[in-house]
């Protein structure tokens, strides 16, 4: 009979905790659909701000602007984190073509990749067409030598998450100058990774080896892409082309932090944030606008709902996850030698889209069974609660704290990588709705964890 | 020993059935991805069509076009069945201006609702808002005679699914004529029924009563229905406007309708479709350009993948859904008269974007048993399949087959009714993976359908 009684207290418990869990969900999403900040913080970072490339006045002023932004939100502690970050810029000459043996020239646009060197005034070279990677490296020197190495390969379109799709891609924006410099090209010129045929070429990270000569890298848009293969199957053709992007010396830059103090358990902190770095074309919407307005406003949310979290809350805006990761990697450091506990993160980088769930990089059954996420979050048409991975910028703390779980926010990957890296990521790419659905999910997520840890 | 080995049979079938399920919807989806013809076919529909109102030459040109495709994929039998649709013309006038006290005018984008008498020159009068159909029900007939009623009720972001916002503001848009003039009102202007603020006015059926005097009706955008409620905080606003919208006697038009006939019971029909009318406002892309599209190419995937259905197989384009609904009614009758047996339906009539699931009007348990829905959808991402609503088209089916189960293909609502009834609704709203996703998804639902029923 006690048994009896117990477990109709327990059940009761359960049920009352069920309830509020809800409530409360609820009331996030209303304050963040009906009273959200996060499309006004989005379009200031966007349009006030601007491009933000890791070492440029602009990402210096985005510091200010987060900063800034959190102050005004009254958290508990705002601050920021030093830290080195690397310095490429752009410059003023980004310009190409295509010339067929007949002299008929097409003009070509482009995007030098981030990191490359420039080409020293104009730099010629006849074309050679590889579908991969991997069927570059199995190229004969004689066959490669002194032309210019063009990778074509397309984003497997059957990938049902595009995120698949680029990952397929990757190699040849990230190695593909290595590998061409190896059989002894001028330089390297890769179809966008990009998900659908339009006009914009798509930047992003390149690596050289210091032991392989480093040779220019750029990008070209799917459409120019398609032309070329269309054209090179006529004949030779000649690609024309001038760039003077450079790396300078390593410049002083910020992540900047924000908290909630922990009610019962301040030491221990549960960190949730996006990149305040993006590339320079476009706005960084979506790459990673989104992701820093998403975190933003979750603990702005949490704040003016009165939540007192048991935990300490802590959002960081990461500061050069696009070309280097110094950001991420100081945030561990520092985390490590401070000694301070850390027993969850999450990560919003893929986009500013229409939620879908959370991946898990860590203990997924031991969260399954802190909160009925069914159950609170099919309402709000989430249904994807799976392992995978977390993020760039929270990586680093996977080697710092073992057992840590890491969180990735995942919203819809359909339209990502009709934006990502290229000029059309910008603030009008991003639907207000899906933005603040997103900060919705991201908030009760972490209120959920932190209840229930 | 006998059941044992009968239930290793049984098991090996299942897992074998099972295998091949997921197999074929496999080669349907990478089929729509790599080679698919929706996205091409819907530019032409929005592009070399157009916009496609019941009764307009472009609507008649759309039948046309949808002809002309059915037979250029060699469906067993395309044919056109004939109906008598309502035909509304906007005319060539549409302006509209506020005017406050001071005599201080701001310009008013408005579109005539689908079916409003015009103004018969420039009708003026002092504006009396109302925030819902309910408060100006409540009125006195003293306060509203001789003016012109503005309701402004907005759409409710906190609903997650914006059908349901729409849903709490349907009536000032169907029924705000009718109420205003029981009250003596010159006319009525609605808020447009769309989730952000912009300066889109969205059209949209209404209706009269015969009962009750004929006044006009319009939509104007959300910014201008801010700008005027502000306005009115401040003093009296006189409304300024002109349409010459008028409609003229009913005249013929067709259902399009294409078939792979079943080879073990092709009397028994499986209906699937879209409406091919759309508002003469845009292209009519997303409403429903995309269910066009997506169910026609749900067809050619089943044919070029050489399946054989078990039943009969229809694609209906349905003519007039967006005022009058003729086309839907007409097919319920036609099918009644001619004895067909229809053992399901399903309508796309909620926009080309990411797909979520299916809805279900009917039996949903029994569909539930059919096949495994999650095994064989959630690596595609669809995750819902609810009880829920059918379509308009399919919905007079109901009447005629008792027991007959209806689908409505559920994609992401986010941004439906940013495009719905507006000018924004063009082809370039429609993203090519998402609207082909779509097409996988109905295919491959009804599919199952097939070789389960």
């Amino acid at each position: 009979m006690k048994l009896f009684f117990t477990l109709i207290i327990l059940f009761t418990n359960i049920t009352f905790f069920a309830q509020s869990d809800s409530n409360f969900i609820r009331k996030i999403y209303d304050e963040a659909l009906s009273k959200g900040n996060s499309y006004e913080d989005l379009r200031s970072l966007c349009k006030d701000v601007g491009a933000r490339l890791s070492g440029s006045a602009q990402a210096q002023m985005a510091v200010e602007w987060g900063e800034a932004k959190m102050k005004s939100y009254n958290f508990d502690k705002v601050y920021m984190q030093e830290i080195k970050v690397p310095r490429w810029e752009r410059g003023t000459k980004e310009a190409a073509w295509v010339k067929t043996t007949k002299g008929e020239v097409s003009p070509i646009k482009i995007l030098a990749l981030g990191g490359s060197i420039g080409t020293n005034g104009i730099l010629k070279g006849q074309l050679i067409e590889f579908s991969s990677l991997d069927e570059l490296k199995k190229a004969k020197r004689k066959d490669v030598e002194g032309k210019i190495v063009f990778l074509s390969q397309a984003f497997n379109q059957n990938d049902i998450n595009t995120f698949k799709a680029y990952g397929g891609c990757y190699p040849i924006r990230g190695d593909g100058a290595v590998e061409a410099a190896k059989l002894g090209a001028k330089a390297v010129v890769i179809r966008s990774l990009g998900s659908s045929l339009d006009d914009y070429p798509h930047t992003g990270s390149m690596h050289y080896d210091e032991a392989v000569e480093k040779i220019p890298a750029a990008a070209i848009s799917t459409n120019d892409s398609e032309l070329i293969g269309e054209l090179l199957k006529k004949g030779e053709l000649e690609f024309i082309f001038e760039m003077d992007c450079q790396t300078l010396a390593d410049v002083t830059s910020y992540n900047v932090i924000g908290e909630i103090t922990g009610t019962e358990k301040p030491d221990e902190i549960i960190t949730f944030g996006g990149h305040l770095d993006s590339w320079d074309a476009g706005e960084g919407a979506h790459d990673d606008g989104a992701g820093i307005v998403h975190c933003l406003e979750a603990l702005r949310l949490l704040k003016v709902l009165d939540y007192k979290p048991k935990h300490t809350l802590r959002v960081v805006f990461f500061m050069n996850e696009e070309n280097g990761n110094k950001g991420g990697q100081t945030y561990a450091s520092f985390v490590k030698e401070k000694g301070e506990k850390h027993i969850a993160a999450l990560e919003s980088d893929r986009g500013g889209f229409a939620p879908k769930g959370f991946s898990c990089d860590g203990d997924l059954e031991k969260f399954k069974n802190l909160f009925n996420f069914d159950k609170l979050f099919n309402p709000y048409e989430l249904y994807e609660f799976q392992k995978g991975y977390g993020g760039v910028d929270i990586g680093p703390l996977k080697k710092q704290f073992e057992g840590i779980t890491l969180f990735g926010f995942v919203p819809d990957s359909q339209r990502y990588f009709d934006f990502h890296h290229a000029e059309s990521d910008v603030f009008e790419a991003v639907n207000k709705r899906e933005l603040e659905l997103g900060c919705a999910a991201i908030s009760s997520f972490i209120y959920l964890i932190d209840k229930n840890l």
